[in-house]
């Protein structure tokens, strides 16, 4: 018997979640895939916990409708601030980024000192601290909301953005966690700083990308969704991709090859006040 | 006879328009004004002309269905994209910052080669060039989407910023606009920045912030509606403030004192969803 291909809805504010998309499809390939990009409203990284939620839960009964079996929900700041009301909202399994990433830092810490950046929204809400201290790990967490523009502006290996980091993670390396040897990445942005962040970083610190903790979070809920045993699926060369965006198709287009690392043709307008 | 005072509403996508009521706060201090921040969508600069232009409208009916009896388009990026659409949809005069920021560089300016920075929409719309090549003015845009985030995260005096502000204005001034005597700030955040950017273009340069150039416009245009001949306005100590802001109340309080430089009180949350 050949099962139908699981469709994973995946759902990020922007571009960033594509760096998690990019993850599934290397781990995951016999799936489908649709793409939420709220980019009309993004970023949510400055904005509150009832604006976030909203805009969220929009975007997971958008891509429900459009007969996605699971959700992922690649946005750090839409998982620490809304995966309670998104979770509540759906109709399928919802899986978000912060305990997948709190979980691959805790195997990777030795000295259980962990520093977390992200947005200031992701900051505030504590998620990650919350997730962090429930391993009994010391967390500390640190807000950079230049590292989304200096990205977006394509700075990724510039001087300026190594001078933005240094004075980051100067603090949040500060202060009584000179010794923390995890550098947890908070916002799903972060992971084309990666080369740089190294530069920055004492060496002996591992940088945790949760995108790769969540591609395999994914794939342990399918397992319990579509047993392998039972039936195997339906193989085809390559993954179906379909992505949603509430502002212009090609604008997401042009930046969205820069964070999945290949074109992203099948770009279709959502408005979602219709 | 004493004449109700007037009723100005001021919109931007968030709290840069505030430096323009600050403006016409000080040239205009006889009227009332409503300022309506779109905060839970901003920014506007790195968005497409239909969603921006779908906002603004929907704002500009907000201000008008509260009382407003002219409208300021305090946001650059959505006057350069959609002063239009937004004089066409309003039923009340309109006046954005384009035109007056224009006005002022050509007063201004004596070898008629002017910069404009700006959002990378309001480059990418060309409409400061159109406005200025209308003048005779030889003009070179440059987007500067760092600008906006850095004096956000309250930047406006740091070496970082003064690193990125000379690399993008030596490109401005570069390749045959090295002679070039007027700067634009086309974007309502800039004004922050005032003092770094004085330091870092040449002594000749004369820096034109829209912001008074646009309060002016507004005397005139009130000055046509409510002729001072004809009526004393009702004079009162202060104007009568209210604001109005799509995301967390409290957060506009909070960075609503920045750009206004003093306390923004009365502010109501809205949702354009209603």
């Amino acid at each position: 018997m050949t099962m139908r291909r699981p469709t994973i809805g995946v759902f990020d504010s922007g571009f960033g979640g594509l760096t998690v998309l990019k993850a599934l499809l290397e781990l995951i390939p016999d799936a489908d895939y649709l793409y939420f990009g709220d980019t009309a409203r993004l970023p949510y990284g400055s904005k509150s916990v009832e604006t976030v939620a909203r805009y969220a839960v929009e975007a997971a009964h958008y891509l429900e409708a459009h007969s996605a079996q699971l959700l992922v929900i690649a946005c750090n700041t839409a998982t620490a601030l809304a995966l309670d009301r998104i979770t509540a909202a759906a109709h399928v399994p919802v899986v978000g980024v912060v305990e997948p990433g709190a979980e691959a830092a805790a195997e990777a810490t030795k000295n259980k000192k962990v520093v977390v950046i992200g947005t200031e929204a992701t900051v505030s809400s504590h998620a990650y601290r919350k997730a962090l201290e429930a391993r009994q790990l010391n967390a500390r967490e640190k807000a950079c909301p230049l590292l989304v523009p200096l990205v977006e502006e394509g700075w990724v290996d510039h001087t300026v953005t190594e001078q933005v980091a240094r004075i980051y993670l100067g603090q949040a390396f500060g202060d009584g966690f000179h010794d923390a040897d995890v550098l947890v990445l908070g916002c799903t942005h972060y992971p084309l700083l990666k080369p740089l962040l190294h530069r920055v970083v004492p060496a002996n610190v591992t940088i945790v990308d949760s995108a790769e903790s969540t591609a395999h979070a994914v794939a342990a809920h399918l397992q319990e969704l579509l047993p392998r045993s039972e039936a195997q699926l339906e193989s085809r060369a390559t993954p179906r991709l379909k992505f949603f965006a509430t502002d212009s198709v090609e604008k997401f287009r042009r930046l969205g090859q820069r964070f999945l690392g290949h074109s992203t043709d099948d770009v279709q307008h959502v408005d979602l006040k219709e």
